[in-house]
């Protein structure tokens, strides 16, 4: 600090430009931060047998979309930009971005969060049965064409530009085309099964955590401030500087878009949780969350320009519509939205962008200003409807070609079993699904031929959760294989245990236990039984029971057989 | 940048008030995110039944409380400040911030994230038996007045700035005051059923998940650093700037609050988890995670000015104490603080602010500084009783008064069914619970009353767990709709799966089943063994088995009937 | 802002000082964010029973660790790098962290936050069997002496500086580094029981979530921006400032930065998860998860210097090299690496730093340049090399010792049992585990004597889930307290309830049930019922029933003994 002395006026634009390089990291940070976001969103609202699909995808937006949005899709918006604004452009310009510089490739990854924010959304809408090389497909033409098309039509100067239109942070561009997108990629490829009944009645199917979707909600919350409130303030706008005087350029409004994304957040949060709370009269917890990223998602392209009540107003009206527009998606166009993301991204996106002309800053100013009003509807609707048929158009095409050659979901019997499973050979959770993990190839599996004299008979031992590899091998060297698992609790003659939650124990006096249930009727019970315990037993108290109880009749489900011959 | 020139002193000054601008907005993020840690924090500390519950209630406290807060609470610590220190107030200046600017608009969101993490500690505290309405009346009274009025006794300028006192980022005035509202509220509302037994002794209630609970944890502290790193680093004080000369304001102790910060926080989880040792001895992992946060809390009101073993000192106290008052308010004051947010935010917070003189860097720079020792010791004491009184005051008359409206909490038969259910109608895991998705709206119940010729059976099916739907409807059709459904593992005779972890497969050789427990006395066994085979049948092996074991007795639990009535 | 002057020179150095000083804290607090990520990625990759223990290593090595690096490490650092440099050094510069200033100790925590990442690395290759005190031991010594000399060799100034070495953000110095000390201490530590069989084949031991795994990822790579971009962009070079000219330091490259690690990152994963497909057919979750965290390592040392072709292609072998490496490490080594994090941050961080000479710009700028190749492959040759064996002697001594002290890991039991109860006393899902969390103390355990004259019986009893702690007493007060519990879901008599989703209604037609089995021999069966009955009830419906089943024989597993004598 000592020594250092302002030589000339180069060094004060030095440091001004600096400045705005921090803060554009900063808040594209927390824009990619909203992966996390809807990874965990999305993975909430999912069964559990489709989790790790959905995971996968998430991250396989990011990774394999910004390759293809570096590699082409910068450079399709500026084409895109200039051949729709009678603006100058070269096909050559869709390579620009691999010689940029620096300054150059921290604008392109600024662009590139927000592109894949639009692509993440739609893994939302058709999860569960979307192939997922159908689903990487898409995602590669939405970075690389999709939405640049959109951004080349907006943001990059293109015939949105030419109209006039306001979308500050991608509403419409970002949100509204990805929602638009997520409902008509749900559309193309269908409701998951048994969402619809026969009579065309909807069945309900939850998704596996709350608490995931909570998360994610709050993690999105969180990087939208960056990609408001980052938008807003890029500081130091070049426009004036140019005029020979630094000026701070997002200073008139930066205030005004952490207010009023702020109250937008709040606002829709409240409109969704009241209009689910008029439908059912409970407060919905994800009707909450869900509702809070509406209003977000309402604000964002209109946060910079409207007053505070016009925020309050639009947040409650994008939350409020969340149930309607859900209802309608789900009921009247029977189409399978799983993570409401139309309602979430795509109607609140696309009614936030219209509401603009009816709260803006200027529309009030100084009495309602007529000319204003109307040049900005306009623009507003242009921008709704242009987005709305070029997505629609785009993704249906897409899906629609995946669809035509098989390619789009997955076979029923994979669906059935999960995603995780065919898709991806993975169980999210391995332990909860009871299954068992220690490998054990070496199993012998017979089917016994000798008559069990007793009839039918069912074994049932309580056992160490640790001796179950051990007592599943000494079954199969019997030759009586077959058995049923069950995760319980118990107590005999162990001690109770202790337990603890902060510091405090409290008495644990049931035991994790595994249960295992073999009906036998080649191999003697008595025999089974043996086997349990020569195999299950450590010496120590604790090791369990075993009993044997008569069975009556057994019958075989798939063959009908009865007697013995069913066991 | 080329061609731009420093044309006044203006610049400059305008370039550090966009630092400055820049630096509160990213902090102002980082507390906000602090949501995501309480609700994550609190999700993992309470049963599964009141998970969704907890979250709804941070999602609304942002929600409903900010908005409060901006339309009241931000002019009510002006109107306070004013008018506890002798100074000017006008009622208007209530509604001031409606019509403010854009650096108002920020200044009023940084003030918001404090508020709302006062707010929002409260929530941890009356878990599980709370109603929402009644939670929801006090958040907005605690974001519109009771916040506001602490605000405006010390960082407004009211009468403890009168007095002078030290509370750098709001260690008594945010999280000393949330925890002891936090506590006032858990103790009027009274603890949840079954806490204490008649003879007034404890039973533990553990919460349900550490993983979320530390996760929360490590999210606050991310957000900590903006709270009083933030707090500090307001980069350029305006103060001096006044003289002419643009200076670093937090220059001088940004460094130290960085360190202090770390130090504290380290030293509370030593605290803690030691003391949890000494008395179980076992290193307990909440109190670990408990003890980063209330050594963070300790420090929070003195970070910027005191010397870093003192730090370590007060991080250390503030968790050790940890242990001690959380049995404290338990055992003797019979409170039922479920996230233990007293000892967390309240005794940590009062004993920090309480510790000041003994570790500042005043008291200590050139030797022992008495003057300075006695006027800090007065202030905090000063703080610590005010801000308590009017705290407790408050808090008991809002919930006395919705506690004498029957308002306060929910009835006992809400609370055992979890008010996830009751207040939200919502299942936070619906998988795990074991619970049937699929609607099933259509089913025919009826009770059989044909005599079973056999007597009491017990049929007991594994079949497919995608099969359960079709199953029960086809037992309901034979007038058998009772039954017992259990997720087990099995294998028979299907070939066994692979399961893959980090792309190497295993062997899963227990398949997901679902057990079937009908006992039937009205209806034929061989009927229902039937209905199971021709409703849960695929023809793919795999199907299942059904058996029929002989059942000597029956007893109804409710009514007492035995024998076949009873079934 | 009015009236504020430019003065002197100073004031554009004081302000680019806090401009600096702002964004090293900025990024210091997502690095440090980086420990959720870590603890939510190791969570998910370890068995149920020991993830309390896995989340309570990370918070200690945080809280024990950067105490350790603060009191001795960072001055650890300097006096290495004066020693094996030739230059000055003094070991009084060992505490000279302790009265440094306000930047000095931003500095200091810029610094912790790179150490402590190395540090945590290690918990993830020991997990499930180290024990707790090992492991701090280890944590504190890797702070406080093992680290800092790393960073002494390196960054600080040491023999390596003196060859040249580039590593921008330490891929090697403290990816590699703690990538290679958990792959030292697993392999002293030993694999997990029950890891290998006797004939040298693997069983795999899958994790417990992937959900957290992904999560922490993510966070992980949100901070790692912070990690590579932030190390970028300092800012302002004092170096050139020195000349007088302050000039912006990091501008060059700090969009490559910002592009680079995007692309590894990406490639990463899709290097991981093409290779995993190429083996088995599958995108494996897991591997895609840790590919994208591989690519970053691979990438992190070179990041400011390489072409994005190069980026790409580092990434690719970065996350290819993963299936490759693990596999090796597992079947051919033998180490058991639970998390993988040798592949992920040990030999993707030290191939990296390997492929800088065939990347980086210098060599491809203006045609191939031999000279600067040459001496770029010597310097990261020797890099890899120093830092490898430093590492493995470091940490083989440390462990070996602690191992010689059967001090390493916990008994075999206690790993069995999980590392959460035997260390910690805890259960990280108190619910899901399904054991009773009521306080029990007072329960009268009697082994009963009168024989049951029906000979054995099991009782068999569907209750309400409250009611669990009534009837245990009840079965304890008539002395038959030997029971087992299942978590059921049923239904009886009770009517369907409304399940909610997304403010949407199902019918829950099955309710959450409790089932207990009792096999008795010296009690009767009918006062079993009795029992149950009488303390079973509420009088409303859905109380349950009880069943009596003929048991034909009964085995106790441990004794053998047959008959009622083993009930």
């Amino acid at each position: 600090m000592n020594g250092i002395v302002l030589q000339s006026g180069v060094d004060i634009a030095t440091l001004a430009e600096g400045v705005n390089l921090l803060w554009v990291l900063t808040v594209t940070f927390l824009i990619f931060f909203m992966h996390a976001g809807f990874a965990m969103l999305e993975a909430g609202q999912v069964r559990s047998k489709n989790v790790a699909n959905q995971l996968t995808k998430n991250m396989l937006t990011w990774s394999i979309g910004v390759i293809a949005f570096f590699l082409v899709g910068a450079g399709v918006s500026t084409v895109v930009g200039g051949l729709t604004s009678g603006g100058s452009y070269a096909l050559s310009d869709i390579v620009a971005t691999w010689s940029s510089d620096s300054g150059g490739w921290v604008s392109w990854l600024f662009g590139a969060v927000f592109a894949m924010t639009a692509a993440t959304i739609v893994s939302g809408a058709v999860a569960g049965r979307a192939k997922l090389r159908a689903y990487v497909t898409y995602t590669i033409l939405l970075a690389a064409v999709i939405y640049p098309v959109v951004v080349g039509f907006t943001w990059a100067g293109g015939i949105l530009s030419v109209i006039g239109f306001h979308d500050f942070a991608g509403g419409v561009i970002v949100h509204g085309m990805g929602g638009v997108a997520g409902l008509t990629a749900a559309w193309i490829i269908g409701p998951r099964l048994d969402r619809y009944n026969e009579d065309g009645s909807v069945n309900v199917i939850p998704g596996h955590s709350l608490t995931f979707a909570v998360l994610g909600t709050l993690i999105l919350a969180f990087g939208w401030y960056g990609f408001n409130v980052g938008t807003a303030a890029s500081v130091f706008s070049s426009g004036e500087a140019a005029e020979g005087v630094l000026a701070l350029g997002a200073f008139d409004y930066v205030g005004r878009v952490a207010l009023t994304t702020t109250l937008g957040m709040a606002a829709g949060a409240i409109g969704a949780g009241g209009m689910a709370m008029l439908k059912t009269g409970k407060v919905d917890t994800l009707y909450v969350a869900n509702g809070m990223l509406a209003g977000l998602v309402g604000i964002t392209s209109i946060t910079d320009d409207i007053l505070w009540v016009g925020a309050l107003a639009v947040g409650l009206i994008a939350g409020a519509q969340l149930p309607i527009v859900f209802e309608f998606v789900e009921k009247r166009l029977k189409i399978d939205d799983v993570c409401a993301v139309f309602p979430v991204h795509g109607s609140a996106g696309l009614l936030g962008a219209l509401l603009y002309p009816f709260v803006a800053v200027p529309t009030w100013a100084s009495g309602f200003d007529v000319a204003f009003f109307t040049d900005a509807l306009v623009g507003q609707v242009a921008l709704v409807v242009l987005i709305t048929v070029w997505t629609v158009a785009a993704t249906a095409a897409v899906f629609g070609l995946l669809r035509a050659m098989g390619e789009a979901r997955v076979s029923p019997d994979h669906e059935r079993e999960g995603l995780d499973v065919s898709e991806h050979g993975v169980d999210t959770y391995p332990e909860f699904g009871g299954r068992d993990t220690a490998a054990d190839g070496g199993i012998i599996r017979t089917d016994g031929g000798r008559p069990n004299d007793g009839g039918i008979k069912l074994v049932m031992a309580y056992i160490r959760p640790d001796k179950l590899s051990d007592v599943k091998r000494g079954l199969a060297e019997i030759g009586a294989p077959s058995l049923t698992v069950t995760n319980v609790s118990g107590r005999g003659s162990q001690p109770a245990k202790k337990g603890q939650w902060r510091g405090e124990e409290y008495t644990v006096d049931l035991h994790q236990k595994v249960k295992i249930e073999c009906v036998v009727a080649d191999v003697p019970a008595e025999e089974v039984a043996q086997a349990i315990r020569d195999s299950g037993t450590t010496g120590e108290p604790g090791d369990g029971k075993v009993f044997i109880l008569p069975v009556e009749e057994a019958h075989q489900i798939r063959t009908g057989k009865t007697g013995p011959e069913a066991v």
